[in-house]
């Protein structure tokens, strides 16, 4: 899937919805095995459940790599399970020296064919080009994120303008907005409206809504633009919404209530 | 192996030699097979050979994954081949939010048993903390790397004191020299007496000798400490020196000549 096809599945859907399959075989509900068996059955009905209001899905690579190469295979499987008109996400957050990025990207462009993977800005041009290079794929760059940790050096009062505001005119500028988004925290929506400032055409990705506290109304009046240009991520928030044998049912509840909160946004496209 | 223990070793063989498995199927040399058995078959030769001047292994987890659960399998194998009196490295810069991040050492420290594993440091402390809560396990965070991009962030002079030193002493207040190293590019040995001056007690990982230009003496001239202080790392100066069926002799030799650079710079050890 590709930038415009997204843009029209926002617009079908009226969502911004994406969920983050942030799978934690200690949290399963009841009746399902604590494996990864149980996980991917696990998956498979989250998905069944929230693809009407879902217009991307995110697989954090940690909750699958925690399970060794079976772990992998799972996250392998979860990719093929995602359906052909949503946004595949690997969060994965990768970076590294040139002929590492470019192994790194070959791994989850390639192998997996996700269509999209996140990554840290940390090293540089060089290490954020070789995902860039990589035709009808998309780039996620950490901007500012959703954790208190991001005050240590994204917005360290030291330094003016922020190092955040550096990473995004930067990065910004290595892509466009076809092949490159940003990671901007929903706990941080009062920073939007400067952050359309430097990148108004990009899509954000926008975790840390629900369990981190953000909101995504606030998220959509400060972010929005004409293309849409949000994909706010709930994880636990849905994919945990219930711990008993209902999980899929109250996962759809939680997805549509979230795509619905924000409807009147995607109203103009 | 925990840091005493390390030291110990690099006494023992007087070498700061860490080689880097960042085996690419593709450069595999003739008479291997291009593929995860040849993978492994390779890395096996590679360690057997190297193992009497090495006191680490770094594990590039870009050339594993890029071949998909397969791949992280022969991670998981190669991680089994490491002798245990070297420190094992993965070299996988992982982070990201504080729940995610101890799924992250959970998968390298706990299912894969590595001594020690690289962070990138963009996030901040509750994404750096979750590693370091390990007990005899070692985080080494990206300070300054041995690319280009590094200027683009890291030393990009619109911010003083450079990125870098600002993420040197922050996070050094995080761990301790028992728990936390850095990545200091050996590209960078100019500023390595600045930085010493900052974390003169923690063991330096440094990248770039070799393939990418840094010298060895330089780093150590610079770099080394009471403790010796430092991990040298070559990766495709050794696994590739030969590329034809004598690969690992020369690998040895090549191991050899980097460990005996060095060696006037252990003998206070």
């Amino acid at each position: 899937m590709n930038v415009t096809q997204l843009i029209a599945e926002i617009k079908a859907k009226r969502s911004y919805l994406c969920v983050g399959l942030d799978t934690d075989i200690s949290k399963l509900p009841d009746g399902i095995s604590k494996d990864v068996d149980g996980m991917l059955a696990f998956n498979k009905e989250i998905i069944d459940a929230t693809k009407d209001y879902a217009v991307a899905y995110k697989i954090n690579t940690a909750f699958y790599e925690q399970l060794g190469s079976k772990g992998w295979q799972a996250l392998e499987k979860t990719r093929e399970m995602l359906p052909t008109n949503v946004l595949s996400i690997a969060d994965a957050k990768r970076g590294d020296i040139g002929n590492t990025s470019t192994m790194y990207a070959k791994a989850f462009f390639e192998t997996m064919d996700f269509d999209a993977l996140t990554v840290a800005p940390y090293m540089g041009f060089d290490s954020v080009e070789p995902f860039l290079k990589f035709e009808n794929k998309i780039t996620i760059v950490l901007g500012l994120t959703s954790n208190k940790g991001s005050h240590d050096f994204q917005t360290n009062k030291i330094y003016s303008p922020p190092l955040y505001k550096t990473v995004l005119e930067r990065v910004a500028k290595w892509g466009n907005p076809e092949n490159l988004m940003f990671v901007i925290g929903a706990t941080k929506a009062e920073a939007l409206k400067e952050i359309r400032e430097i990148v108004p055409n990009h899509f954000l990705l926008i975790p840390g809504v629900g369990a981190q506290g953000g909101s995504a109304v606030e998220v959509c009046k400060n972010g929005v633009n004409e293309m849409g240009g949000l994909l706010i991520n709930s994880s636990r928030g849905i994919i945990y919404a219930s711990g008993e044998k209902d999980f899929a049912k109250v996962a759809r509840e939680k997805a549509k209530e979230l795509a619905e909160e924000t409807q009147t946004y995607t109203l103009h496209l």
